[in-house]
């Protein structure tokens, strides 16, 4: 659909960190980009015109969940995804394997698909590339993703080789069952840290020529080093006029490095995960506002925050909101949360423009981690 | 303080529906209004920036609460209840006392004030007039209740005369404790279902002057005949010219009655407390949105509400959020019912203004139980 999803460089270079324009039917996304996760249609306590006044460009809503529970037709008939979520800018489905392979129970994998236990009620379902598109279909996101195999962290060689080629093989079903020209098929590059297995299955898929291509099968216990060398492996073999998307990435060194590794666009549950569990992001890294030492603290999160929360709420607040199980301390907190991040991506992204993206970064860095 | 605090008439007459106008150091509030009640200092799910744009112009929060955690000068130390509960405009604190005879253990009333057990840990308190005013003081509200004894529906006529007794014992010395010129006090009439208490203690409150008058013991299980008898005794015999505030009160038809009794202001837990159970109020009475009927209905809430919510998501959306447990259900909900009270209070402060009130108030009731 070169019409309606189309990415063009707007900053950088053709490796390292770059800046972009994605368009898609609900709008444009200047990457690089976070995308806040939407897990059941619902970024958790925040509301779409929060999102929007916080700067999300774009959110993320979870196939497996929402087929379960009220069910992609229900979706459909309710008018599709952007009318559930409220939410009319680009949304991304993910394609329900990583759900599958981490919260469902007895699974069985073989080509035709998995069969597993769903988390809520234990029925027996399975999940094959051209049901994943079905469901992804029916939600309507602007961006969906191919049903892919994702192995846990550590796996062996053999996993990960399987893996690789089962997601290989429901790539070309998945494509070949996806029915609507409104919606973007982006592949997911699997192959754990097996460096040839990573570029294998990015040549692959590279070959297979698609509009986009994610990084898959990380963030699941590897570790920062490992991460480098997987997205290092990787991106250098995936076309340059293409976005890169990193999946479940959100740790401040994890986003720097990928960005500076040439990847665009990044989905997380930290900031809202995070801020339910009265965790605070800040520029000077994290703090817990469960904290005794914040009972009488008038200052805001953060005293150059622009968020909403912090424009109105001192630490001393949130910490009462906490203590006494209000609803509206884990929504203050996902509004600064998400703002960190929204934030930490537009500074990133007017450096990568200003030419000075290591020293940002390198900055942004030093300060959030000065006290690890 | 009649610079501070004061409240004009501004349509209707001596007896029966009025709108007025009560200025606070926090700005005014055209009445009749509508309180949401913010408990914990905070309007469960709601945020400040959004009450005002649904059109609460006043809040309410609770001394019991709040003295137990965070603790009264914990508030005053984060810069008073405003800063707290982020809020701006005026707010009210109750004096305690309702919730010390309805939610703490093991009570023991004598002159000198009450003795109970919290609710949190079980510990031993007491609460005196001097305490109650001590910590209203702190909270910093522009509206602070008197001490009162709120004996339960039924009692005995022995309980009630004694609860009249003390109530105006400590009433001369709530006045004689409180130390902030910017706050208005303002006593609360009990006397259960005896017209002649309720009488005798409605003319030693007006006798002791002050500016305003709040009507309580109501709405605790006596139902709405009894509340029109207790509000047709009590009201007459206030000063026409102070506002009367009825504690508690949230039904529509018994805010219609007492509307038409002369009352004022009013607050209730029923829109937040309805709208976290999935109960949605609308002009063609309460709905309950976790019913399976409502899966795939695409409407919102209200055809013509102008809430956030009903601008933005179906009925099948709220259904599909309350039954994944996900927070916006409530937040939403809570939203759309809140502005559906303070839209109530808009028709009917207006149909006040036109010299329509019973009509209006009449055609509001006759759809609201159109099915009861």
């Amino acid at each position: 659909m070169p019409d309606l999803h189309k990415w063009t460089l707007v900053a950088g270079g053709a490796s390292g960190a770059r800046c972009g324009r994605l368009t898609t039917p609900h709008g444009v996304v200047e990457t690089p980009a976070f995308i806040p996760v939407g897990t059941k249609a619902t970024v958790k306590g925040v509301r779409p015109e929060t999102l929007r006044e916080i700067g999300a460009t774009i959110v993320l809503a979870n196939t497996y969940h929402l087929s379960l529970r009220p069910g992609a037709e229900v979706i459909r008939d309710l008018g599709g995804l952007h009318a559930v979520m409220g939410w009319d800018g680009p949304i991304l489905t993910d394609s329900g394997g990583f759900q599958v392979f981490s919260l469902a129970g007895l699974r069985r994998v073989d080509d035709a698909g998995v069969t597993f236990r769903n988390h809520i009620d234990g029925a027996e379902m399975t999940l094959t590339p051209e049901r994943a598109m079905a469901i992804q279909n029916d939600l309507g996101a602007d961006i969906i993703m191919a049903l892919d195999v994702c192995p846990p962290y550590p796996c062996s060689r053999e996993e990960a080789a399987e893996a690789v080629r089962r997601t290989l093989l429901w790539l070309d079903r998945c494509r070949a069952a996806h029915r609507r020209a409104d919606q973007s098929l982006w592949p997911i590059v699997q192959g754990g840290v097996e460096r040839d297995l990573r570029e294998q299955c990015a040549r692959r898929m590279v070959d297979m020529d698609f509009p986009a291509y994610a990084i898959g099968g990380v963030s699941v216990g590897e570790g920062h080093a490992l991460l480098r060398e997987v997205v290092g492996w990787t991106t250098p073999l995936l076309p340059a006029d293409r976005p890169r998307y990193m999946m479940g990435v959100g740790e401040p060194r994890d986003l720097a490095a990928c960005i500076a590794a040439g990847v665009d666009l990044f989905d997380c549950v930290l900031p809202t995960r995070n801020g339910r569990n009265a965790c605070a992001f800040t520029a000077d890294g994290m703090i817990r506002l469960r904290n005794e030492v914040y009972k009488t603290d008038v200052r805001p999160i953060e005293a150059d925050c622009d968020c909403p929360t912090c424009r109105r709420f001192s630490r001393g607040v949130l910490r009462h909101l906490f203590a006494s199980d209000e609803m509206l301390g884990p929504i203050l907190l996902s509004i600064h949360n998400l703002r960190f991040f929204t934030r930490f991506f537009e500074r990133l992204r007017q450096a990568i423009r200003q030419g000075r993206f290591d020293a940002e970064a390198q900055g942004l860095l030093d300060r959030y981690y000065q006290n690890d």
